[in-house]
């Protein structure tokens, strides 16, 4: 190739926004330095998670001596996990699923009092086409389990009845499937709404669920394979429950005494949310046009109002930060930044 | 939807494996048990890498009081980056790099000595089908930018010359654009592979590289704009430097004096690959068939043997872990993980 002597304009880009001098980073600076530069904004609560996002992120490098190659594993695992995600299928939230992170975040962020019903991960198979159904329907089309009757009670703590709440409930069939999970889904299936009585109650026939396993032929799936983690979780029912006025409850109950009882691959299991099937019996049978070899679960929901949850989640983050000596205050929203006056 | 009375045989899934039991998940359990729960295989260095990974992870929720509508907001920001990562362009490598990561990697990974040239980040742009030139060549077709002839060595830190080894550089032209930037690249373009001499001298033409936006039409663009960063590099050359026996050195010099010297979006300038350029003058003009008006650059790099690097990165590692109190020990490779007697 011939050396050119055209001579070539070079397009100026514009001056660069006043901020900090950064040059010579290593080890011991990069962190400062990148934390100073993304803290050109007033933004406070983004400041601070990006502040610790940066402060985590290098101490793991830090702490691990991370390679140039492990770096490249990790990049290319996040490409992967990426490229899995569709509209039906949410690889992120099943990588932060199987790490916990689900669950402590539901943790932190939904606190809940001892006698009030405790909330657990929402799980990837939420859909928002769901059917509202009538007291004793069915969610349920033919054949998909071993028919069972949930009889449910909704109250405050109290006991005071919430009456008008919409229970959304929903859960695999006896493949252990999702309504989702079968090609050409043209309706919702093994999922539906049904409101609350004036006395609290509902009552709604599903099946028995099963246990299954996560979605695992993609990149969670292969690391959960790579270091002996099985991808099973326990059977289970998912119930988000809503009213106005109140804190909604994301939770889910547990089969007590299923193999994967104590390793939920995703971590959802609580004690408090166990429950133990009856058979249905001859005058339940009778009443629902049912088997009374059919199952039956009978589960009293407790929920608290907006104003509780806040407050609650508000005590919790202020108890977070007492003793630590941190520039933090709570902000409107009763969370986390750095003070004003810092 | 009527009620199925058909009983349907559920598929038994196969029993759990062995592992620790967990249940009643809260903030105080969650992360132990998912480093538990992550740490049943033998790949020592892989599950201590999980095992950070995990705290951290947690330690960053914990510490912000991460509300749920934040971490669908991450989910989302993640599940974006992944989308647009495609052959030609690497979204998350982008991100690891104007959050400091990727340079911080690279230091970590790849100490020098004092006394040899200082790497930094490999940015995005490199390719694997740069053509070998001849001494004197010029990597750019016509037209690319203000000619710049560079007159190199490379030697040892004690002077002793590096014969045989293989140049690689690469830069942007004059409107700031990689080749690969540019739709329907067909041949490799401001970019080339040249040989050292005997002596470790290497000669070969270029075009003055300009300041130019890392792509920022993407998730990690708009996260800068949204808190007020440029995506501005100062202009630099990449150079790639590769011999047998030696440390390949990934490494870049950027010009002295550039509007965005001290604020390079991707923290890769150091004060020691800092380059002024002269004019090139007549003699080497006439030398070179180039104008005395064009641009001229001589650097002298010095690179160390893969044995003295190796021992530099462990002797590194080995003080990061000296004075912390832990299990950790350093492993065949010279990196952290913890002793097999925990």
């Amino acid at each position: 190739m011939p050396s050119s002597t055209k001579k070539t304009i070079s397009k100026e880009p514009p001056p660069p926004p006043k901020g900090p001098k950064i040059t010579e980073m290593t080890d011991d600076t990069i962190t400062k330095n990148t934390i100073l530069v993304n803290s050109q904004h007033t933004n406070m609560r983004l400041l601070f998670l990006l502040q610790k996002v940066v402060q985590h992120l290098h101490d793991f490098a830090i702490e691990t001596r991370l390679t140039t190659e492990e770096w490249e594993v990790a990049i290319q695992f996040l490409t992967d996990t990426g490229k899995m995600c569709s509209d039906i299928r949410q690889e992120f939230v099943l990588l932060s699923d199987v790490m916990g992170l689900s669950v402590l975040v539901d943790s932190i962020s939904h606190p809940k009092p001892p006698n009030a019903t405790i909330g657990t991960l929402l799980g990837p198979f939420h859909t928002h086409d769901a059917a509202e159904m009538h007291q004793g329907d069915s969610i349920c089309s033919d054949g998909r389990g071993e028919p069972l009757l949930i009889e449910g009670l909704l109250t405050e703590p109290d006991g005071t009845p919430v009456a008008d709440a919409a229970i959304d409930l929903w859960h695999c069939d006896a493949n252990g499937l999702y309504d989702t999970q079968y090609p050409n889904r043209d309706h919702p299936d093994m999922r539906g709404i049904v409101k609350t009585n004036n006395n609290g109650s509902f009552i709604i026939k599903c099946t028995r669920p099963v246990a299954y396993p996560i979605p695992h032929d993609g990149p969670v799936g292969k690391l959960l394979q790579k270091i002996n983690r099985h991808p099973y979780r326990p059977a289970h029912i998912h119930f988000i429950i809503e009213k106005e006025g109140y804190d909604r409850l994301i939770t889910a109950l547990y089969a007590k005494g299923d193999p994967y009882e104590t390793s939920d691959a995703v971590f959802g299991v609580k004690t408090s949310l166990l429950y133990t099937l009856d058979k249905l019996g001859t005058e339940k049978a009778k009443k629902y046009g049912m088997d009374p070899e059919d199952w039956y679960l009978k589960w009293h929901f407790k929920i608290i109002t907006k104003d509780e949850a806040k407050k609650l989640m508000v005590q919790k983050n202020q108890e977070a930060l007492t003793g630590a000596a941190t520039n933090l205050i709570l902000n409107a929203d009763g969370l986390p930044e750095p003070s004003p006056l810092d």
